[in-house]
């Protein structure tokens, strides 16, 4: 697999992605169109996004539940604004064992319409409140045009849904949970995020309020990588979520919900990957480390072989996730590209020489080639890896922010707004108004991505059609 | 929700089990039939055993990964012993995105054809085997008769799938996977399990070979707790799953499959629960302790609410599941009612003379009442704690297999038999003969459970025929 060359990133980024995904064994097609086997490799980096952010979730008095897939059809008709968003994009059962179903039953989209039935029969009083419950699960919807990761029919996330009895705390529940999307964007996947406020085009269908984060892609294209609803009480509203407030009074909940989904892995692959493939954050990568034994005769590989086994015990004692790829029959060279392609951050080389000097040959994968190689005593080793894994991390972090930096601009006219969209984001002042937001869209392909959060009010005029204008806006093309 | 009693164990098993499931909150019903949602108290529970089971997994090799919901029809039509045993359960999805479909597609029933369509793009040669995965998921089959855990619509597992090539190296699989349930039942889940060999009628369909755990319930029955099977090459022969041996000569795999699912939860509830709602074993328990604040005046509230929060912390830190109970205008005996129906192992209450006294109440979940009460320190109370739990769980096994041995009976005759089986185990002697077994069933609603491993080979005569017999069985009434 690994002699293998992947398209140049720089001269087609589209194929780039979708040859990497594969080669990288991320990910492969299934045989119904537009889904997506996870294979092992993508699926632990996947459940280390998982740990990341149940923890967080946790830590925060989340706890998970699993309601069902299957959904009556017409509890989907409960929510006008919801049906609208989602109809086209059901599948729908309508034989079970072999009879034809007096009513059909739909495969989730998502949990909102069946957790409204649950809730109101759970909440009965403040006491019960707030309610905090995620789900990990996955969900289906009748895409046309799909992308592994990034939009197939059945894809994977976290769904959670709280109702709480206050406008405030909905307010505030949603906004932490957009803090904690952002939290782990930056330290778990050192991939920079512009946390802010949807418009109202851009918001979720039945949100009061839309928060999202927003990354830029190694192609200058913003993906919106995680989302946190405040949908006030039109949701309660719509499925009866009430309780009795401590007067005796009865009221409906303010709720909200937010997620985080397997697009997020595309996210991390168009950030931090290269040419050669992925590139891996080290706190996600299933694999830190890869040790490769290097010898060219059979009297070489056992003294070789007995130290590549020591050093690999020792980080695991040290809790780095470490591989020793002891495969026979390969070249050092081929086992190169093959890590390489699979992002591991850190490569050690251990040769004759290095049995005798008692040192090891230390490859960063964020800085490919002689640049990023560096020599090491065996002595101290799980301490000096620690470390360096901590420098890639960083550096990961810097480099995907020196980027978006640099492709970020201030246009002065509408004019030089058309030429940066093409490749990057444009922060402007925007008017406020959809159907500026429409033109936009239309001229240019751009969308408003977010109102980034903690602006001072202004005074400034809309990039498009000069009217007055408070606040900054994100504007981008997006995945 | 606590001050309702359970209807009597002894006299109502089946209305115990489905009114405990629902005010101990494990789980809810769902608004299709025969569906469930799992609360987050069962969700918690079930993310235990899956840490148990996984880490297990992990360590010998296995790998995760995510096979798509949606399967096409006509992948079931390949392996016609599959079809047999399972196409009345079918959901299936004949509309998506507004529009009838060319092929329905099924809902997954298992992984079996989706992992049948992978492999042979992923083995290639030797050097691909074995191949190890697992997955965590839900799975739907299309049941008439459905209870809570037990049978359900949608039901969550995992099901591991792997690829060798070598007979020996399957069947050592099959039986290393056979002893992880084996081991999982028995130290996490204080379950005594009967590891043994399906006879060919409780066989999977399409295996040479069904190992299973089985446990005795608390009404005599026995309930079937995880499976692990030997498929021969009969799976890789119409799935076409082949390798290129060391001499390049093209092979089929020899394959395997195992799973254990919620169904286990209900496994927990039947052995260890008593009149008074679960008793949770303390190693897979969401929270192992509960503190319950004892205070009557507002006076005695703070001090006693202050040494109750220390006692948490310290029990926090030392990695005990703890939960203090500081719910308002609740009693201690409401509080007591609700911890004991939802089987919280260990309750400790602090009111004001412990706080003078410097001393705890703790009262044991698997000895409920005066007996199981006592006092102690709170100075090196972690210690204790840590040690009592364990004692509970050591108690909790030591009585489910002494019950298990109360109620497992060797039947000298036919008549003996029909008696022990109404409501215990009877190991007995077995022609082999599907004949005499099918009559076995009919006569006293009894199968074969499974053939004890670790037996020698003896002479006996077959329980009911009299016909020779070289192997005892465990019959048994079965959920």
């Amino acid at each position: 697999m690994s002699e293998y060359k992947l398209p140049s990133r720089s001269e087609d980024f589209a194929e780039w992605y979708n040859q990497l995904v594969l080669r990288a064994e991320l990910a492969d097609y299934a045989p119904v169109r537009g889904c997506m086997i996870v294979r092992p490799y993508g699926w632990a980096l996947w459940e280390n996004i998982q740990q990341a952010l149940d923890r967080r979730f946790k830590a925060t008095g989340h706890v998970n539940a699993a309601f069902p897939l299957l959904i009556p059809q017409s509890f989907l008709e409960r929510e006008q604004s919801h049906v609208e968003g989602f109809s086209p994009e059901l599948a729908v059962v309508t034989v079970g064992g072999g009879k034809k179903l007096e009513e059909p039953l739909v495969n989730r989209q998502n949990s909102y319409t069946i957790i409204g039935h649950a809730y109101p029969k759970w909440i009965k009083s403040y006491r019960d409140l707030p309610m905090l419950i995620n789900q990990w699960n996955s969900v289906l919807r009748w895409e046309l045009r799909t992308k592994l990761f990034l939009r197939t029919l059945e894809f994977f996330w976290q769904e959670g849904h709280t109702a709480h009895a206050t406008y405030e705390e909905a307010e505030a529940e949603t906004r932490q949970m957009l803090d904690i999307y952002t939290d782990f964007a930056v330290a778990e996947a050192a991939i920079p995020v512009i946390p802010g406020r949807k418009s109202e085009s851009e918001r979720f269908a039945g949100a009061d309020q839309t928060y999202s984060i927003e990354a830029m892609m190694g192609d200058g294209k913003a993906l919106q990588a995680g989302t946190s609803h405040n949908l006030g009480r039109n949701f309660a509203k719509a499925f009866e979520i009430r309780y009795l407030d401590n007067t005796g009074e009865l009221q409906y909940c303010w709720t909200t919900s937010w997620g985080l989904s397997t697009r997020f892995i595309g996210a991390i692959i168009m950030v931090h990957g290269d040419d050669k493939g992925l590139v891996l954050p080290p706190r996600l990568a299933p694999i830190q480390v890869v040790i490769v034994p290097i010898f060219k005769t059979d009297d070489e590989k056992p003294s070789v072989m007995e130290r590549a086994q020591k050093v690999s015990a020792e980080l695991i004692a040290a809790n780095v996730r470490v591989k020793l790829d002891d495969r026979d029959g390969l070249t050092p060279g081929f086992k190169f590209n093959d890590w390489e392609m699979r992002g591991v951050p850190l490569r050690i080389e251990i040769g004759p020489k290095d049995v005798v000097n008692g040192t090891v040959a230390l490859s960063r994968r964020d800085n490919p080639g002689k640049e990023g190689k560096s020599f090491a005593p065996q002595e101290g080793l799980a301490k000096l890896i620690s470390e360096t894994l901590d420098g890639v991390q960083e550096s990961l972090y810097k480099r995907a922010l020196a980027f978006r930096e640099k492709n970020t601009h201030a246009p002065q006219n509408y004019e030089q707004f058309k030429e940066v969209v093409e490749g990057g984001f444009a922060l402007a002042y925007w008017c406020g108004r959809r159907e500026c937001e429409g033109q936009i869209k239309e001229e240019t392909k751009a969308t408003t991505r977010c109102v980034p959060l903690g602006q001072e009010s202004q005074d400034g005029s809309c990039i498009r059609c000069g009217q007055a204008a408070k606040e900054k806006v994100i504007f981008a093309r997006a995945y």
